[in-house]
């Protein structure tokens, strides 16, 4: 559990702000994220880091001289927003381009995509590699669907150093794959940890067991068994990852090694393993390469840790030796006062673009979404923690929190678009943006998307007809289904969407009144939410966490509903113009 | 608890041994600890510190440029050995001699005192310096009496930096101690930690409470206050350490801070904690220097934090802010090849002496001594789990491992010596050697001194007689007391120690036979370590463990009666000249 914060709402903003408090000398708070205090200098390109915060010193602590040029810092267990992940990299970014490189989960997929397209589109180079190292969350043959975890440090430290050797942002992206390619790594736990502000751990590990394979927010792993000797345990993690050593590995017997600490397993027990692990690389043929013991990518107090192995060619072996001074990683020698010119103070870019004031009709629909809006965040603060609850059955737990944070910050930017008399397209879009930024994850990402697929459909010349207001619910449904890549029975905010908006659709086409169509609309995505729990879902190794939730409505399903069904609720009560 | 291990009784070495195979380029494993990888130059005082297991990176972590010379690594929470820390200054000295500096415990100030005296006499300089930083562990005008934590940071720092400015002995130690002055810390815990093997946590803290001042390895603080937010504890932490400003600090501005974590209080909370120190240190018109916020001294898993401010002046400042590459503190541009020259691999230095036989007639008095020995290893194996709990009560509950670890060693030391006909004498000062060596902490020091008196004081010229055990005995209990500085009543071994000297001396200057005499004296052990629990101990900020203790017998002197009736079991079996 954490024992220090004021606000879970707050704690990882407060506690990045005193990371950067405590290394000012390193790095500088951006929006979004942190950067390098010092500019990158011409002609190198950027790497740009990133996840959810709780896994320090992944991601921020790994920002300096000789890995990242920049972090993007999402909230606990939540990926970065896009609008987070592109402020960073401008803030990051030289001329020669972007690297983004971050641990293979959905959202942080989703919103680093969405990053890259929006950088592209700005006209800075950009590139995406994803470290894909746990050979647990997928199986050989669909490397592409794994989770990143430890081997994060190795792509990274690739990265940076293919940057500062001068390359060119294609050659530096080859060079992270490469590395990515080339690194393995496997997890156990023995405990699970609890979130800022939570009273149960997100996940628990059955007393003297070990469960092989979980990831670092509580993900599924492929099997529990008994706790064994450090020597035991030695051999099952490192004859694991020596029966995937890779096809590109060629004849190379040099390995780097990472032992990772995920909270509660201390160094002397890491230490301990990495003394059990050294004969039995010398029985493999191989070759240490400066092995790391201690902590690289955590979550929070969990006990549990991970073997880490990057077989190496003579670039990669490079890059592993080199030197490096971040806050969190430090090796060999850093000339500190040549690196770069210090940067100074950075005003911070106005992101407040003016609000253009609509007609008095249009203004009113702006009020009016702007109280769904509230509506939207009354019941979402209200339902936050058995949304919570909900979801930690099978996901990470916090899609309460995460739809809470949304819903607030939509709610707030929507007041302000309202009170400068914005019409209803861009109260939507406000209200959309700041709920994908401080909302993060996947939801928040989908959930901001939806509002500004809808604002820009309804626009702010009039205000909308109950069928214009149907077909921006369509417009925002087939843009969440492009970009989450779900279909009706994945068990996802989908099969909610997807009958609310048909609903709708066919009622306000018979010319019934917004009203009445968006209520059975509402009881529809209801109906939806609650049947998800009988969905056979698809399981595969894709979606192992599937299993878990049988019997269980998806928590995105069910907070759409509740969303759409209190804005239901409001739409009886004021006089929004019908048909 | 620990997660990872092979066996309770070895986990410390095994930790290092792994800690020096990750860090060979820094670090070479020396008996009794670690020292630098590269040879002290010339001229340059070696900076040796040391402690007991468990609180990593203290103290083998913090060896390298910049910091220490060599470290001695005691068992988990028990002090190191004498004749540990006399081998690792020995590796680590040049000519310019050995400044000793470790946090002040009762166990580490006993064996690293002999240790100097030892050194002395070897001609070797030798200076000490402990560290008491610690403000709740004893009153402000006791400072001496103050436990070490975090602290140890700052004066290690200084000293190490002042030895490698070329400064002589006094000087280091000057500085070193100027160091600590101006150095305060308060810590807080919430939760206690489990020692490897152990069932139980070693200490608790109440659910929702912190108990402020708590030391490290549970020793009780001053009071248990609900949990706060991280403001107020930020207010709690720097108000407490703000009253206590030095005297010597004089009207300097600046201060080094360390947020230093225990164990499971994550660097996100640490960071969170330092953001909201932030202002308040400002408000207090102080310039924060080089913050630290880390894991810099911990305690496994417990749940905790301290917070340290040094009152820097320049030389201070200049020795905090300078450069240091150890294994777990790096800080700046160390130009690690130019340092000094690497060491070519050091053959271990024997040191087994070798041993004379003696006479038939003494060499099987010789054999006697080892049935006791062995005696005592099996009672105190059997008895070692209940022995942990009663010392569980008021302090670190080792002293059941810490005896059985004493007791296993010196029966081998025993039998190596008595296999080569070694008379009584011999066999004695070997097993008190192998005893204090392995078993660490207060009671290994003083039970291996004990043997070691009394097989000097025996001699192997013939098989002794009764009034000559009893003798020797005496001697034992007189180095003990002159050693330990405990009298009668201070609920401890000498309680049970003293009068069973003084029943043996007695009956046999009566001409009564050693097995009868004997199994006296260790009735009258038995019935004064009962007695302890009815002490009324001399309660004091002191000695505040033993408000925890009352009505408990003290388990030193429990395990001393255990040892002395298991012998007289033995005397009766066997036929030792008598008279």
């Amino acid at each position: 559990m954490s024992y220090v914060m004021n606000d879970a709402a707050s704690f990882a903003d407060e506690s990045a702000d005193g990371f950067v408090a405590a290394h000012r000398d390193l790095v500088r708070r951006v929006r979004g994220g942190v950067a390098r205090a010092t500019a990158t200098p011409p002609g190198q390109v950027a790497v740009v880091i990133g996840g959810g915060s709780g896994h320090y010193p992944a991601f921020a602590g790994l920002v300096g001289p000789g890995i990242a040029h920049g972090a993007a810092m999402g909230n606990v267990f939540a990926s970065p927003s896009t609008q987070q992940v592109v402020s960073v990299a401008r803030a990051a970014a030289s001329d020669a381009g972007v690297l983004l490189t971050y641990g293979n989960y959905a959202g942080d997929a989703l919103n680093f995509d969405q990053a890259q397209d929006q950088l592209r589109a700005e006209g800075i180079p950009c590139q995406t590699v994803r470290v894909t190292d746990d050979i647990c969350s997928a199986p050989a043959g669909e490397q592409e669907k794994r989770r990143g975890i430890a081997g994060d440090l190795v792509v990274f430290r690739a990265a940076g150093w293919a940057a500062e050797q001068g390359l060119d942002l294609e050659s530096v992206a080859a060079v992270a794959a490469r590395a990515n390619e080339r690194t393995r790594s496997i997890g156990v736990a023995f405990s699970g940890c609890t979130l800022p502000g939570a009273d149960e751990p997100l996940f628990t590990v059955p007393p003297g067991t070990m469960a092989v394979g979980m990831g670092i927010h509580g993900e599924p792993g492929i099997e529990t068994v008994p706790m064994a000797t450090a020597r035991d345990l030695a051999e099952l993690l490192s004859s694991r990852l020596l029966a995937e050593r890779p096809e590109t590995a060629g004849g190379t017997s040099k390995v780097g090694v990472i032992v990772n600490g995920l909270g509660s397993v201390k160094s002397e027990e890491l230490f301990l393993l990495y003394g059990a692990l050294v004969p039995l690389m010398e029985q493999a043929g191989l070759t240490i390469v400066d092995p790391e013991v201690g902590e690289y990518a955590t979550s929070f107090e969990m006990a549990g840790l991970s073997l880490t192995l990057v077989w190496l060619d003579d670039e990669l072996e490079q890059a592993w030796r080199s030197p490096a001074y971040t806050p969190a990683y430090r090796k060999g020698t850093v000339e500190l006062s040549t690196v770069a010119t210090a940067l100074a103070p950075e005003e911070a870019a106005s992101d407040v673009e003016a609000i253009a004031a609509a007609s008095e009709e249009a203004a009113a629909a702006g009020v009016q979404v702007l109280k769904g809006l509230d509506a939207i965040k009354d019941v979402i603060d209200r339902e936050a923690d058995e949304l919570g609850r909900l979801d930690a059955i099978a996901g990470d737990g916090d899609h309460g929190i995460g739809m809470q944070r949304g819903a607030r910050a939509a709610a707030e930017a929507a007041a302000a678009a309202s009170a400068a008399n914005a019409g209803p397209g861009t109260v939507l879009v406000q209200a959309g943006d700041a709920w994908a930024d401080k909302a993060g994850g996947t939801s928040g990402a989908l959930w901001g998307l939806a509002l500004r697929t809808m604002g820009q459909q309804i626009g702010d010349a009039e205000a909308p007809a109950a069928g214009a207001v149907a077909a921006a619910v369509s417009a925002a449904r087939e843009a969440v289904q492009r970009t989450g890549k779900a279909e009706i029975g994945d068990k996802t905010l989908v099969d909610a969407l997807v009958p609310f908006s048909e609903t709708l659709a066919a009622l306000t086409s018979e010319r019934r009144g917004l009203a009445q169509a968006w209520a059975e609309a509402a009881a529809a995505a209801t109906s939806a939410a609650r049947a998800t729990a009988d969905l056979l879902p698809r399981l595969g190794r894709a979606r192992p966490h599937m299993e878990k939730s049988l019997g269980t409505p998806d928590p995105g399903a069910v907070s759409f509903a509740l969303a759409v069904t209190a804005v239901g609720a409001v739409l009886d009560a004021y006089d929004l113009k019908e048909n």
